[in-house]
């Protein structure tokens, strides 16, 4: 018999009412033979305001134990901006090597977008997590006068950008479609550019199955607008990749519906999955929370964990789900948790 | 009697086709009293495989005794991506400090774009064009090896920073609207968002009449399809303002129509006005490109040299133009530039 054991971050806002639907599906649709251990932990606002801590070293050490991570969302308007999310959130993905940012986006059937002509959108986006220009590296001088400089180091090596290009090689092959874009703004930044695109194309002679394509970031969001049936698997830098997902999970039906996972590959640290969507304060505590992005995150969390019948019960669970919410009365965020509890128990 | 005396560089691919309406429509704009006189310059892949040379010294001493110059496009797939862009197109960008560069967005009347719902879209997008990503620092060690660093360095300086907030808060004040965005990553980027954050609420104090808003640059794409009339005028940096500029033009209409000016408020170089979109070498030469986006350019042009009245011809002359063609056949290049001559000359 397995075990699953699992650390669990609530976190603010809304954070709570959705990692508890999360949890609830995830009980539903475990097997008994699976047996799940979850420990919660405190991190976020109040913690930061009580204790000025974010993520220590001792809470790297404990969370390092489990198998897996599920974060529902930090950040607080109470917390100067950065705070907690380069002290926890981007400290958290960095100390645990999660290279692979994973977050796919498929517009269900009966699924609302913003887009006319309802298009068919079915791709994920690999986005790298560990470097560009989310390091940190950077500073300023003479900080407050008319003479500041800010400076921001995006930071790109080889043994980075090769691990996620080959990732995304790897996932490519293995869909229908096999097609791989390359995002990028290799014309403007001919340093990082052509590291990226380098290595993209050594990786590709290894797939000659796969189809490859290369699109400037800019351009990118062109086509996620007008031609989104046009990607299949994206592999992008931190940043990129941050400003595309978000696009994408708009118009693939919100970010109600866009999960994520912050995978390290080779299992040494535990990955980490949450919804893509923030905190949300200003609906927090109301049970308005759609918790479908941290359900959908805990399918990502299933398959990661090798339970991939259980994974694709959820998803199918929450296609069936959506449907049925087409001129059907808005559910309360517990009211959806039931629902997508009981399909996947049944 | 004024004159006006105009740098032409038509440029690669299309660029030819629609700077050539772009001249036929400005020609017929202006009133008998302004003196026409142009100079083409033959800068782009043909000039760089014949001489090596993107942009010389004696070009620049030489643009800059013009008006205003008026570009096509730059860009051809017998170049290394980055050669043009970097050596022709920023570098004249920063030789002539263009630190304003304005794109307008407004979805005319009959015009399609990809959301539905024909959402109310009508704002302009303040991009700072000298500093940030852009500027060209950064390096590679180790290239080609395994153990290749490349790294981009984002330069933001108080100086830069607060001139485009200044005329972005002056360009919203001046709108009935009166609401400007800041677009930035400042939980992240926290050195450069710090530094523009605070710039812009130090400056937001002296125009009490202006509303403000932060949003983060992946928020800001998931608004731009969602709710694109909550903006009015944004300012944004150097990459964050390529990347939604080019969202913002394919959801009011596409880049055939979106203009857009390299402005030199001072006046101590000549500004340049340039369609979004590139060179489109598959379709060039074919007379398939729409001129509009150049067009619509040149009334930027006329706006920036004080002749607001013939602008406002042009911009009137292009609504017009665009919803008529609801419906009917798909006219050349020629055809587009012609009916908007007319319709500006009468
Ligand atoms: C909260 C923020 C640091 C984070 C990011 O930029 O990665 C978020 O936008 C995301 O996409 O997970
Ligand atoms: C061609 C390229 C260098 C340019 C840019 O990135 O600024 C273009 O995308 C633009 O938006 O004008």
């Amino acid at each position: 018999s397995r075990s699953i054991n699992l650390a669990v971050i609530p976190g603010d806002g809304i954070g709570q009412e959705v990692v508890a639907e999360g949890l609830k599906v995830l009980s539903a649709v475990l097997p008994q033979d699976v047996k799940l251990e979850t420990k919660e932990y405190d991190f976020g606002a109040q913690r930061y305001h009580a204790t000025g801590e974010t993520l220590t070293d001792a809470d790297l050490d404990a969370l390092k134990q489990h198998d897996a991570i599920l974060l529902g969302a930090i950040g607080d308007p109470s917390v100067p901006s950065g705070v907690l999310e380069r002290g926890f959130l981007l400290k958290l993905r960095f100390a645990f090597d999660h290279h692979v940012n994973l977050r796919p986006s498929k517009l269900l059937p009966g699924v609302a977008t913003p887009l006319a002509g309802q298009p068919e959108i079915d791709f994920v986006v690999v986005r790298e997590g560990t470097e560009g220009p989310y390091t940190g590296n950077g500073g300023t001088i003479r900080k407050g006068t008319e003479h500041e400089v800010a400076t921001e180091v995006s930071v790109n090596t080889a043994f980075g950008v090769e691990r996620v290009v080959r990732d995304a090689f790897a996932r490519a092959k293995a869909r229908p479609r096999k097609k791989l874009t390359l995002v990028h703004k290799n014309n403007v930044l001919t340093f990082a550019g052509h590291l990226w695109t380098n290595i993209f194309n050594k990786v590709a002679e290894e797939y000659p199955e796969v189809t490859t394509e290369y699109i400037h970031v800019d351009a990118a969001t062109i086509f996620l607008v007008t031609q989104p049936e046009r990607f299949d698997v994206i592999v992008t830098d931190n940043l990129f990749g941050d400003i595309i997902t978000d696009l994408a999970a708009a118009v693939s039906g919100g970010i109600g519906v866009a999960a994520s996972g912050n995978i390290n590959p080779s299992g040494e640290f535990p990955s980490m999955f949450e919804p893509v969507h923030g905190s949300a304060p200003d609906i927090a505590g109301q049970g308005k929370a759609d918790p479908t992005a941290t359900v959908l995150s805990v399918a990502l969390l299933l398959r990661h964990l090798g339970l991939e019948a259980e994974a694709a019960r959820i998803e199918e669970a929450v296609a069936a789900d959506l449907a049925e919410r087409v001129g059907n009365p808005a559910r309360s965020t517990s009211e959806i948790g039931d629902a997508l509890a009981v399909r996947v128990a049944g």
